[in-house]
């Protein structure tokens, strides 16, 4: 976040694999993997509904009203990238649309994550190519002052390192560190494999509260029933 | 909403069918009906287009990124019954997924009513089981604090007293009490018998101003006209 | 925005083949040829996805929870017009619905833009008739005093003169003085003209760095890379 | 929140005592003492700083943009009261000025509390009228509908039963239910006792970490340090 | 607002007698007086209390995070006016602090009005120079792109056309057109007039149901009393 | 941000002399100095007028309505130190009052800047210990999950690491790297040193048009004046 100027061409991707295995379980699984951490605000919203991807970010730093840096992004992307995009203020204009998006994706972009605007978003679900913002808008940007690319951003209110691999579906958006990344899709794998049989049962009309084994620490912490 | 650590087991529900019969008029004929009160904030969404629902309400007042007593309420839903979720604070979390979804569907809740956020909305969207939120969030929530279960709440701005009428669609969420459910459903079935005949007289152009008879108290009020 | 109890019947639309004409670019094109001005704010949202118009304004202004003006609206429709209505303080309450749409739709409308709530959102939709608004209440709302029709009001932070052209789509909502109809739509079309040879380099994987010149810019305001 | 157009012009109102014993504690220990219920939502801000009351509720409820029954509600007023006034829907407009706040001084009310705007500040700042709301706004309103007075409203997200207590403060608003008042009075005593030796040690450098015997309990949940 | 990279050097200031007379008004009056129009959002706050003004609009049209032209609207600023700034999308950045109002003061400008952030306001404090904003920033803005001053602007949601009269209070901005402001300060005298007597009878406890003879209408209305 | 439940004891504090330099500058000249970087967004408000500090940063990360690690934090504080606390999910509850307040002060601290809510803010003005929040709420917490103390956290969108600089006034609150302390205090300096000539030529009528020499670059972006 404080550094300005400056394209790191480099950066640690997370581990490819992990990446794409996180993906599959989608944010909600994911973040309580984490700790309940790496959750970007619920004003992130998709521009379409079913999208889930996973993938490593390449991140960027923009200014309000002010796209130039996106451009500057395009050439660091690899196959598997997502971008994240910040702003230095609160800013709802549109900085993305289809003419960038068609350079992202030809660039491999799998998602565009973005704290701000987007616009074109027809052209965009026409595309698949989904994106996460807190706004639509059809208002454009200049191209005036320089940012950063691939240095850590805060995104609606998340850390994201470039590298970290970004979870994103209907449910949010969520960051997971590089390092964290191969521990955290175990983690979810095993909260996933009891889901299954958890989801019968309550199916089949057994109660949370017995299942989960709460009448008891309910009561100690002092519920009480009247008929 | 002045009482924690209690669940109340027996409520007085609406009558059934008067509980049923208001959820075919929707809840902008209901809430006219009703004399324009007990209209929840618009902030409350379905997650997904096109539900229409009503039934009675099992109340539950959480705290803040506590799920704690969803559980607990489950026990409580009969068949017909809606859930509605009240918070003591602010609060964006999910505290609701495809788990507790499937054990509120296997108890008979036809949907939940929550002025917090609910996660898994692709599962609950395909489950085809209905949720009113002011949120959609990846974030979990802890199991911590007791609250209560079927005691008065209120729920995005409206009260909710145990056994009320929910009734839910595209438009919103409206609460009838049920002391008045029957009549409610009247006025809402005689506001609807006119609506045909005003539709077609509408749809051949006829104007709003001259069937409703506008156009004297509108004069009388001031109203001039300038070519 | 300064008068109130006025019907002005006689306004100088915009030219009607500029008004369709821009409709078919969309409101980011249309922004973009406008010099970015004319942008109602982002919270003004379609109620159903995919919709794009645009057409001549008729203006309402309109008191918080009251809707009388837009039966006196309805008459001064003419095919083509689109209804933008204003509020004299902020409100969410549910101002339009099936009956109000069908005579809109029966005298000529072609959308409503409206900086409140609007209900029947369902219904609406399956008329295909698209409304932008700020909310989704079924709050109705009283009949009990006198607004304008055809004076230049402030819909969503954008100043709106009576005749003036409104384009509207997913991306937001555009307004475009009537005087400068013809050449924004010039304006418009030259941006297109370029768009489809550029998004055929982008998918080729050229860089919007090399497409525009941009590097040489950068470089220049102080952009450096990092290995 | 369900019944328009009547008035109660008997209600139960606290135990006089009480209520001005819970004005002395303030709003936060008096939430506390309350088991952390009753609070409405923080947006209710006081028109200045420094004022500190408490007294029984007369409630009102108001349609948007009309403050027609605050005057209905003057006449309900007692030495001793807080009026307490609702709205059936979101709005900021200006209900209240100072010549209602001289009427409603003359009549022996403390405060009002308002989920509205407010004017005329300064000169309610003058008068020592204190107003807690979540708008200031020069927009006057009109007297056109009926609403209710001395039913339960919800303001600001609390259920407020007419006679129960309200504290407010620079902190924020409370409401305690009037068969509760004595015993959280009561409570709220309790906890004041013990809060001058605490504020003393930790005055005296003791930690918190210490003094609550906290280090287990930290331990216990995991919490670990690193040099 | 529909012009950008102009200075329009000429304007029609209203009579700069009415101007001042009305400002003693205050806000609340005025928008009264004007039949309640021309109210800027109440998010418009002073950066301190206690400050009353009014003035001639010298308007500027800013781009988000840009305040190049507050430099270029300093020239047109004649004594006796106050700037009303607008931006073409929302934005909270400070774009105004001790420098600015140091060059605005000289120039004889009484206040600054804009629909953004402003910063140094303690300064501003000390040298009593009154803004009325959306947001206090530390944020500093860059000077890139070309506006407008003096064309007709939206602030916060009010258009002012350039030499309208600003009023300006602890409750709020109201703007008045320039035609209309000596009319506007007639009827804001008759009404202050009253205001007095009312006061004292109010004071003396006489009821506003009984003074302004509403116990009729409220009955007609259907209001109902219950003991 | 993406630890939970530990402490780090040893953190590497800006240099003592540097970060109390940047104190006396306030927070929008510091703002400046870092080249437009490092702001917490505005709606982080101090609960009292006049307040200006600097100081190091310890940092916190808390869980909504949970207050516990804030009494971890207490030990760790040493003298100029400034609490930094930040929250997994939006929270406005009152995590920190006065005998919270009574500890941090008898610790060293300077000042508190929570993501969050205070309360008890009269007597923490009294005591003269400045607390930046975004909310100010009667609202208590628990204490039952453990988070974080001296992690890497964001807070109001900004990211502050353990050692950082914290700048605070009335316009808002910035971060500053401890590795760029001295130098943002040595641009800090040199652009102060400047404004007392400005301000000088500034008062006595000299437009900042001609003072910055901006009269040229405005005509060549495009700009016009009309007479």
């Amino acid at each position: 976040m404080y550094e300005l100027g400056v394209v790191y061409r480099n950066i640690a991707r997370a581990d490819r694999q992990a990446a794409d295995r996180l993906g599959a379980f989608g944010s909600a699984t994911v973040h309580e993997a984490m700790g309940r951490l790496g959750l970007l605000k619920p004003c992130m919203r998709p521009i379409y509904a079913g999208a889930q991807v996973s993938g490593t970010a390449v991140t960027v730093l923009l200014h309000p009203g002010d796209n130039w840096m996106l451009h500057v992004a395009a050439e660091q992307i690899r196959g598997g990238d997502i971008v994240v995009a910040a702003v230095t203020a609160d800013c709802t204009d549109g900085y993305f649309g289809d003419l960038l998006a068609t350079s992202f994706k030809a660039r491999g972009a799998r998602a565009l994550i973005i704290d701000a605007g987007v616009r074109d978003v027809k052209t965009l679900t026409e595309m698949s190519f989904p994106v996460w913002s807190k706004a639509i808008s059809s208002k454009g940007t200049i191209k005036a002052t320089v940012g950063s690319v691939n240095i850590p951003v805060v995104c609606a209110g998340a850390l994201v390192t470039p590298g970290d691999v970004i979870v994103a579906d209907d449910d949010g958006v969520v960051c997971v560190p590089a390092s964290r990344a191969a521990e955290v899709a175990e983690a979810a794998a095993a909260r996933e494999a009891n889901e299954g049989a958890k989801r019968a049962k309550l199916a089949a009309g057994v109660l949370g509260l017995d299942m989960y084994g709460m009448r008891e620490p309910l009561a100690r912490a002092g519920l009480r029933y009247v008929d």
